[in-house]
Parts: structure tokens; sequence; C-alpha cells
């Protein structure tokens, strides 16, 4: 008998199928059982008239006849006839997978992961992950972006040099990259629009809820732009557009988790940080230190602040401070204390970065300077720019926190299969 | 004036309009010049009936009439009437971006690959790596399987311990991870069906046309598997589709590297290694040492016999030996010397490496225990054997191994924006 997937079944009514996966569920009464079995296409309901021998998470086959059963999710379910044990369970599961919350602490959560991840609930986690990956990669190329692959090894511990991983690389030390920044610059003067998902390593000591020490960065860089805003426009439309497909696609996960909607504004609402400060300050009373841009308390009010007079989740925050913003970001042409750079957050909390870059070889050099940042191991970046690179900007978007942010999940480390922080480094 | 894209010119026949984008070649006469212009979406030919300044390779905007041209590539030219230089070189080109082949020593071309890459031949192979990423996700997930991003940085050189790059992580020793196998494994047991695109660090001393120290595998994994012959039929499955649609949107980008047909059987030989090198003896007269599988001229001869043999350039070579094989292999059941283990090779070169998996936890233990492994560091994975593991089985395939094959590159590094390998760690 050839296997059919459980997603399948209801155009089987009648028949005798036979299907394989996990159960997720078991009630076995004296006279009458229901299982509950998952394969990657969904899952059904088997009843068993008959005595049947089975637990919580072992892998099966099933054959029975597929009968109509209008209560039911899928429209049917199996009448199980028999009942073979592919691989069983050779101890307890250490949570009973069966419930509908895990309920576990964190640390249990992340600890067992290999087997957390077995729960609906936390499944529906990452089948939202990668429909945000999907989505991102059709949507920016869509959009014209083409999508490169950079290195992960540098040779040097650029951009400032803290917070690096160092590596031994045969005779040399190396560094893991903290963004593909330098390279998504480059190849704008290639390609003009790429866009890069992948790993991004910081070495922050960090131990919050919102930061870990790898993570998967959506990277977007554009060339030809007039000025920052068309960053903004264009990071607004892609995540419009994701986030309907993600909707579209994912609405049973995100109603596993409580969320119906998760719709982007047309035109997310734009404040310059020195005004926002003020607001937060007048409409809260939170002082944000003079030493900080924003602070994580600062994002929350700023969110809140989005709420209620944008009825927004979304909030662009404009023209960050030129002493707290990387060489390359471009300085405000009307402020030089202020630079062409942004943040967007979501929910109260910064989910992506982006500027307008410098463009100009002399300005770069300059700007450099005036930063005390010394060019050793960046020469091939900055050389780059002697050869006629267009206005450009682009944004890096940390893909954890979206997800975390979209289910309101109390820790990104709920949002990401094997975390690493300060202290985790398995499973 | 609004910039119109260079691909929607054709609509705006006898319209004035406004492109900008890189100048690729110029060719300045007494009385006419041209100048043909590249943005993102394609490339005109401007056509000046004045004199012009510029350079090869100057961003540029142009203001113009779109006039018919059906001898044109896009049926299309513009009548320059205004050019603005945008964005200038400062320095001369280090080699001529406007002859038809860069013709560089690969050193030169990976030196200056910062600029180099903007060729528009070079460009075409990054074009296509961008098509084939694309189509690698949407065909696996049209087959059932979620995407999964899994962690970097490991706590255990594990599945043996040779050839991994150390980090210092904060006050702890790690690795980079030569493959996510481990969790790839793990998540079958969550989600059945999952693939990975990833970074993948090697630190093997090898200075080769075919390796290099940093790629990106193309993963993938699936469960309730018969034996690996599935795992073989789904990789022939997923080939044949992305590659027929690299070709369908590819083919210009094809053209330019001479390359017509890159379709793949619909059931690609395959042939036991034990065999093939008896093939290989009796039919070329090269005989591989013992104490290898197989060795590069073999994989030559054995991509030459599938062309000779079945016009195809695709070969699966299968059943490895046991001892060559990594110790979560299944050993074939009807000779334990040899493992249900195979690789793929195309023209030639092995690029893809797949099996099916132990996925009882007795015998996994029991073969690591006859390879000498010791299970220190991977005791989460193996712990969730013990948790009813379906059968199951999966690949990793070198991303960039596949484009230099479609391509006939002489060495993967032309494949790969910025290689690292034993020597090279910039740009």
């Amino acid at each position: 008998m050839e296997r059919i997937l459980i997603k399948d079944a209801k155009q089987k009514i009648g028949a005798k199928v036979q299907i394989m996966g996990r159960v997720l569920n078991a009630r076995l009464l004296s006279n009458v059982s229901f299982l509950q079995v998952q394969d990657y296409s969904g899952t059904i309901q088997t009843v068993w008239e008959k005595p049947v021998e089975v637990k919580v998470g072992d892998a099966v086959e099933v054959v029975g006849e597929v009968r109509e059963d209008k209560r039911a999710k899928g429209g049917c379910e199996i009448l199980g006839e028999e009942l073979k044990i592919i691989s069983a369970n050779i101890e307890d599961l250490p949570f009973d997978l069966a419930k509908k919350d895990l309920n576990l602490q964190l640390t249990t959560l992340l600890d067992w992961r290999t087997l957390s991840v077995r729960h609906p609930k936390v499944q529906a986690i990452f089948k939202l992950y990668d429909l945000l990956l999907k989505h991102y990669g059709l949507v920016l190329r869509a959009n014209g972006f083409t999508e490169i692959k950079t290195p992960k090894i540098l040779c040097a511990a650029s951009e400032g040099g803290a917070n690096f991983f160092k590596i031994k690389y045969f005779d040399q030390t190396a560094y893991l990259a903290q963004s593909p920044q330098f390279y998504k610059q480059i190849m704008v003067g290639a390609l003009e629009r790429v866009f890069e998902i992948g790993s991004t390593f910081r070495a922050e000591p960090h131990f919050t809820t919102r930061h870990v020490n790898e993570y998967i960065s959506l990277d977007a860089e554009m060339g030809f732009i007039d000025n920052f805003r068309d960053v903004m426009v264009m990071l607004n439309k892609v995540l419009a557009e994701v986030f309907a497909k993600v909707q579209e696609e994912g609405a049973e996960f995100l109603a596993m988790h409580g969320i119906e909607d998760i719709s982007v504004p047309k035109e997310i609402p734009a404040v310059k940080l020195a005004e926002i400060r003020e607001i937060i300050k007048k409409k809260y009373n939170h002082e944000i230190a003079e030493d900080t841009d924003i602070d994580p308390e600062g994002e929350r009010l700023a969110g809140r602040y989005a709420k209620e007079e944008f009825n927004s989740d979304f909030i662009f925050i404009t023209n960050y401070f030129w002493k707290d913003k990387p060489f390359y970001t471009m300085p405000s042409p009307e402020n030089p204390e202020e630079t062409e750079g942004f943040d967007l957050l979501y929910k109260g909390m910064e989910i992506t970065t982006g500027s307008q870059r410098i463009h100009q070889y002399d300005m770069l050099m300059e700007n450099m300077q005036k930063k005390g940042v010394k060019p050793e191991g960046m020469e091939d970046y900055l050389n780059v720019f002697k050869f006629a690179m267009p206005p450009h900007g682009g944004w890096g978007m940390g893909s954890e926190r979206l997800i975390q942010q979209m289910l309101n999940l109390p820790s990104i480390k709920e949002a990401i299969l094997f975390p690493r922080d300060v202290k985790r480094l398995r499973p």
C-alpha cells in the first residue's frame, strides 16, 4: 500500500488508506480510542474500536478507512484497522507533548529544544519563520533585488572592532562577521539592488530577552536613491507585502498564538530621534540619558506613542545622532550633528537599522578621520568608493525579533531553534 | 522627472524619459557617441549626436527620447539629450570593464573582485546563483519541506573533530559548524521534511580548484523513508525542477557562458561504488587506491562513463564503504561493509553527499563504538534517538560547485563572490 498525505485524506472518503506520522495525542478508552496523528502536511484523528497499544510521540503507520466527519478540522477522520509502530519512544518524554500549552520555563524549553520543538504551538513559530524567509526573498526579488551570499570569516574586525568573535584561521587570526555591511555596499556597485539572508555574530555580553550572539539578519541595499526616505519607503513596502503573505499562508499558526492581524500600515509614521525624546519626556515622563540615543524603555514608549497616536505597531525613528552612528552613515545635509539614519520599531522594539551611506570617497575618508576610525583592514572596501559608487542605502533587520514581536513572545530565544547566548552553546 | 527602469523603455517609444545606471561601454566619436547604460533591470544603448564627456564605469543619469530600433536587444534605444554624471571614477579602472571578456588571472579577478564583479559576464554568474537559491527554496517548499536556520557556533567539534575552526566564545572554546547534519536530523523529528541554506566552514588545508574553506550548503532531510533510494529520487526531482527553472529564467546568463542546455535526466543513472571502481579500471585503466573511496580522477572518469553510457551529466555513486562514512550513516542491510550512502557527481565532480541515517538509538550507539567515536559533546543529538525518530535521510549539496559545473568554470572560486581559502581572507 502507498502512503497518502494527511492533507489529501478528505479526497479519499470511503477508501482504505495508509498514513504515516507521529502520535500527537492519544485517548485510550476501554471500548474506543482516539489517536491524533501528524505528518508534514497536517493532522488527522484516527478512531479505534479495538484496543491499541501506543504512546504519545511514537512514529506510526496507520491503515484504515477515511470517514466523513464534519466536526473534524479536515472534514474527515480515519477508522483505524491496522496500527504499526515504526519507531517507539524507549524512554518517557520529559514533558507532556499532548498538552495544549507546554508551559515550560524558558531554560527547560531550550535545554530540551530537541523535543519541545515537536509541540504544535512551538512548531507554529518555526512554520511562520519559514514563511517569513520565503516571502522576504520573493518580495525583494519582485522589487529587483538579487540575493547574494557574502563571507562570514573576515580578515579584520572592522567597524570599530568591538564585539567580534575571534577565530584561529590556519596561521592567521580572523573574525566572524557582525554584518554584511561592507559587502552589500560593494555589491550595489555591480547589481544595484541586493539582499542577503545570513548568519550574523555579535560577541556582546548582554544577557537579555532581546539579544542573542548569533542570529539571521535580513539585509538589503539599493542604489540610485535620492535620500534615505527612499530606503524607508522600500522597507515599508517590503514589510507590508511580506506580512500580508505570512498572514495569508500562516493564519492557522498565528491563531495558535492568539494573533489575528499583523498588517503593516501603508505609511509607517516617522519621527525624528530628537523629537521622540521630547515626546517621551513630556508625554510619559521618561528621560533618556544624554549619552545614549534611545534606551529600551524609550523604545517601548515610542511604540506606545505609535499605537496611541497613529494606531500603528510600527514607527520609524529618524535622524539618529552623528556621534552614535558608524562612519559610513551619511550625515544630514541640514544638520551635521544628525545623520540620514533610521531605526524601525515594531511593538516598541528595534527590529531594523538603516541609513543612506556615504558614497563619495573624500567624504568617507573625512568622516572616518573625524570619528577616529583607522582604515587598516578596510582597504578593499574603501577603495571601491573611488569608482563611481551611486548614492545608496539599505537596512539590516533581525529576522528572529520580527517573529518575537509578531507573536508577542517573551524572549527572542523562543523564536530561534537553537539559540546562542553568553551562557548557552547547546543543544 | 521620474526615473524609469531600462526594461520598461520599450513601452515608452516616442516619449522623453529619464534613466539612471552605470556606463558599461562607451564609443565616443567626433560626430556621434554611443553609451551602453545598465541598471538593475537591464541595459540599453544611448546615442548622442553631440559631444559627451563620460568614462566607462561612471554612474549617470540620462534624459532622452526612446526610439524604436529593431536591431537593438530590447527593441529600442535612447536619443540622449541630457547627461548628468551622478558619480564619477576618480581613478582609472584597473582593467577594461567594457571588453567582452575580462581574461584576468584568477588572482587578479579575485583581488579586484569589488570591481571585476561589475563585468556583465561575471554578474551573470551571480544572477544564476540567485536563481539557484530562489528555486531551491521554492521547489523544496513545494515538496513539503520547511526552511530552518541552525546555529553555526557549536560547543563541540563533533563528527570526529578534524577540520573545525576554533572560536574564542567568551570564556569558552567553540567551533564553527561543518554542516547542519545533527540539527537537520533533530528537526526531522518535529517537521518531518526540512531544508537549510547556510554557511558552512571547513578548516581543510586543501588549495585546489574545487575546495574553499567557507561555502553555502544546500541541505535537506526527510522522514518516513523506506530506504536511501527515496532520498535519491527526491534529490533527482528537486534538481530537475530547479535546473528547469534556472534555464527558463536565466537563459541569457547561461548563453553569456556558452551554455544552452542544463536539463537533468528524469532518472539519473546510479552505480555502486565497488562497481564504478571496476568499470573505471577496466574501461579507462585508472586504478583507485585501496585506502580511498574514489579520487578526483576517478570522479572525472565516472562522469565520462555517465556521459558515454547514459548521455547524462549526472551519476549517482551508491553504497559507499562503511569504513569511509560517518557513524550516523545507515549500514547496508545486505552487506555490512557497505552503507546506504551515496554521492552525486555532476560533470565528473562530487556535488552532493547523502544517505539514509541510523534512526535507532541502540544501533547508533553500537555503530559509534565500532568506529571509536566518543559521545562527548553530542549528548543532545544522541538523546533524541530515544524518542521515536522515524527512518530518515537527506543530503548536503555545495551550491557553488553546482554553479561551477553548470558553467564549466575552471575554479569554484569564480562561483563565489568573496571566496575564502587557506591563503585568501580578502576582499
